[in-house]
């Protein structure tokens, strides 16, 4: 079993029923909904929103800024993005405070899957049912139900052709 | 040194002679061989097998079903998979069980070296003194010897010809 | 904020004034400069140089060989690499020590960013003010203020007519 002793969680942290945390996590701000899951070496940032019945495998980064719906599976390395200029500073070589970037929102739709590895680019919605192939890069809207692989990501098949085994890169 | 307060080892991890850990590693009911050396931020999970004198990169995800024989390099932050449609719960919305899904093996052969920030698909083998370019997304099988690059990996060159020096991506 | 008490930090890091270090990060014998920022699950090795006001955000692994200049940003799940040819273990089958390979050095220039999940080859130059797309495989250098994507990267845009949105993959 886990162990606290190995776990940051943030006073500010709103956990549903029946969580599990695993060892080493790193949660602020953030509001994860019941029976979701959360692997090892995972870190949620403040006001990123998790569903119900999700799964977050280890090693996946979900910054503020994310929403995810219910029974969505997050695969292991997945890193979400939330601002498409980042800088570490400001023109004037200030350090760039809160209001120094523009954040954009990214929902992950009910019963999607993001394979490992992938990596989401900010602003964008993955459609309900969706499933991104490990590795992929995803650049734009994913639609309901689609498969989408690659760097770029690009649409593999559609929701009544997806077979599952050919979705990850072949 | 590594400090075991930062380390998370289940009672039930078999460890060979002289393995070194490095601190927050999270591992749990798998094997690994002597003088095997492990990074920061590596889960190896249950029933994962670990060879001798390999080496596990940081930020690595060893998962249930694999097998690394000996004298293997794994990379930093390379992913495996052991399940090739993950979703997060059961088609009437219950949350996925051990019975759930089925479980591919993959299995990495002596000598192969898996390049940095690689993923491998479920079910392939990696052939002996193989090398996985990095950022590589690996989905079908590696020959013995070959050098695969790219998202869907491709061979890039066979053993003979291998020099190393263009085997990442270019 | 962090604790310390998840922090691997050993004695020879040379931190500059001011440096923040999120929970769960594992550095020795490198060197920060002033006002820069590390995130959550971060190692970074010896010998490893980082400047003034970047920020190395969470996930990523800075290692020996690796000199980023003043004001860089550094995105998540960023993953440098120092050893071309990786092996577990030399022909004659034991494990590689200090001397058993080369070690090529690579820097990023000065307010250059690197997208999240970029992976980057060693021995090359990643020029001031670039802006590395994320998931990006970078092979060969980098222009000065060029934006490259893909893998393996390729320039999409150089500094005069980076648009910024356009700069992750499509």
């Amino acid at each position: 079993m886990p162990n606290p002793l190995h776990q940051c969680v943030a006073d500010d942290v709103r956990l549903g029923a029946n969580v599990y945390l695993s060892n080493f996590v790193n949660l602020y701000g953030c509001e994860l909904g019941d029976d979701t899951r959360v692997g090892a070496f995972v870190e949620v940032q403040r006001d990123a929103r998790i569903g119900r019945r999700c799964k977050i495998s280890s090693h996946s980064f979900i910054c503020s800024g994310v929403t995810i719906e219910d029974e969505v599976f997050i695969g292991h390395g997945v890193v979400f993005i939330n601002d498409r200029k980042p800088r570490a500073t400001n023109p004037d070589g200030s350090s760039k405070g809160d209001t120094d970037w523009l954040m954009e929102q990214t929902v992950v739709g009910r019963r999607a899957s993001i394979g490992s590895g992938a990596v989401i680019m900010c602003g964008v919605r993955i459609g309900e049912g969706a499933l991104v192939g490990a590795g992929a890069v995803v650049t734009r809207d994913v639609p309901p139900g689609a498969v989408v692989v690659g760097n770029p990501a690009r649409v593999h098949a559609l929701a009544a052709k997806s077979t599952g085994s050919v979705s990850y890169g072949d």
